[in-house]
């Protein structure tokens, strides 16, 4: 069986409710997963309006009785109400539906009626707005599944990155830089491997200093937490190496000499990716229970209800998600 | 007439005097500049085996009447005897003639007997074995020509990138990171642009941390010292924006958006520019009174004497010197 994949819409007054228009209107959808759309089956259909071939979306009450086919696809709220869809307005009440929908799929994910989640994007001073603390999707996923001790994964087809922190300021991520951490991540990125398959496993780690600190030249990260690390899990049988001076390092990964690199922070994995792989990449998080990837964009405001968002992210990422959970259905 | 160009030899057992016999081969060379080597004769002529065509070495006494063709290629050593080459071998007496010849070429550049200065690398680990403490050819350059404030540049065809700083610890990075050095690092990449004749000269400055602190809420260091530079620098009548978010300005960059970057730190820029460019990135030293380029890579103490190492990097290094030295001549 394919995996049922929750598509939770995000913010609808952002490019969510478009892009998952578009990308339902790709049959391969179904070749990789069973899809519900967790949000409004009224603002898709809305949006629909825009697209040419379009699944009809049909709401349901509930997760395990839904039928997904290229013809027709499950749209679930669960008794929460879209507002009017307003492309590019701020707008807590979508701030809170987008809330809201995503912890209604990770229950789902937690309590297995579903195999996986795929997001579109929220926008953070919306969810404020509604009254939330949350930064974003990691800090929901962070309490509601209740693993603190998350990653961000960026991944491509040629290019597969964990960080070893996330959003946070420049200096902050060099303070969370520790052997643990690190060596966390290293773990993290092993496992991703396996659960998609990987037949091999050359792990990279990057130094945070320039030129890897050139023998402790430039810094002592290098030499007190990144090498304790990467020997650490060697020890633990994971085919890992470095620090590698990140100026190369991920040509070298592209080149094919690494299957994945473990970032020392956000821009460190984001600046390459992104060069390489701009539409292609996709965001998922390592270290919680259940398999969630997201596009790699925001809700776009300036663009959205205009029709011209690309699709290309959320495709990668719905193919990404399908990947991880049909290993872990085995 | 074509701008006279010092090309220094470098760590004799490094790839320096391969690269250098290699690249001579290119009549191309004399189309933009009149080559001057400064390092050993015999050293050039040995190397010189390997390759197929070849100007002959000349040593001369004195660079004001040095005649240089695709025939012959004068080369000056000032009395500096260069040891027997012992390519990959750590050697006390190969650091000292890479210091020795280049603060020869830095000499004769400040008196304008040359327009500029190409280096071949030097081994940091040699030169501090022959006595000296400079880190590499940056401090020496700070030191004989009184510019303790320099830059450090990286320029392909597509992308051109000055740092805020250059080798130190990503801490230190963030800690150099003022107003002052911001807008002073902008002010060096207008002036290179300038130098070079670009027509166009759209400056865009990267922020420090992820999505450039997103308002604040990743770091001050965006609203502190960034965009204040930014300000200033427009109201110097300079083409300039920004903060932009790190991950996606080369990008942007790179298809036309902006003719030159401004980095906040080392691997901010070197990533991107490797990753398009790995052979094509030149180094050049801005803010100081003479034109200094140099190759983008290392001795490569593990590929000398092998006939391996290519000549594309020393190739680019001449071409952008000749650009710069034929508008100072101007």
């Amino acid at each position: 069986m394919k995996p049922i994949l929750a598509l939770t819409m995000g913010d609808v007054n952002g490019v969510g409710p478009e892009i998952l228009a578009k990308v339902l209107t790709r049959p391969e959808v179904w070749t990789v997963c069973r899809p519900i759309v967790f949000g409004s089956a009224e603002t898709l259909r809305e949006t629909q309006g825009a697209v040419k071939r379009r699944p009809t979306p049909v709401r349901v009450n509930d997760v395990a009785e839904a039928q997904s086919d290229a013809e027709a696809v499950p749209v679930f709220d669960g008794g929460i109400e879209a507002p009017t869809r307003r492309p590019g307005a701020l707008d807590a009440a979508a701030g809170r539906c987008a809330v809201e929908w995503f912890k209604l799929a990770v229950r789902c994910a937690m309590a297995q009626s579903v195999d996986g989640i795929v997001t579109c994007p929220l926008n953070k001073t919306g969810i404020h707005a509604a009254g939330y603390a949350y930064a974003g999707h990691t800090e929901i996923l962070a309490e509601t599944t209740a693993s603190p001790d998350c990653r961000m994964g960026l991944f491509s087809d040629t290019m597969r990155i964990v960080h070893v922190s996330g959003h946070c300021a420049l200096r902050d991520a060099i303070d969370k830089i520790s052997a643990a951490r690190v060596a966390a991540s290293i773990r993290m990125g092993h496992d991703a491997l396996i659960r998609l398959g990987a037949p091999a496993r050359r792990i990279a780690v990057a130094g945070l200093n320039p030129h890897a600190g050139e023998d402790g030249a430039f810094g002592a990260e290098e030499r007190d937490d990144i090498l304790p690390a990467i020997e650490q899990c060697r020890r633990e049988g994971i085919d890992c190496s470095g620090p590698h001076p990140a100026d190369t390092v991920f040509l070298r990964m592209q080149a094919g000499a690494f299957d994945l690199t473990v970032a020392m922070y956000h821009d460190q994995g984001h600046i390459p990716l992104k060069l390489i792989a701009m539409d292609q990449g996709v965001n998922e998080t390592l270290g919680i229970p259940i398999v969630r990837t997201s596009v790699d964009h925001g809700t776009a405001y300036d663009i959205a209800g205009k029709n011209v968002a690309r699709d290309g992210s959320l495709w990668a990422a719905i193919r990404l998600a399908a990947a991880f959970a049909a290993r872990e259905r085995k």
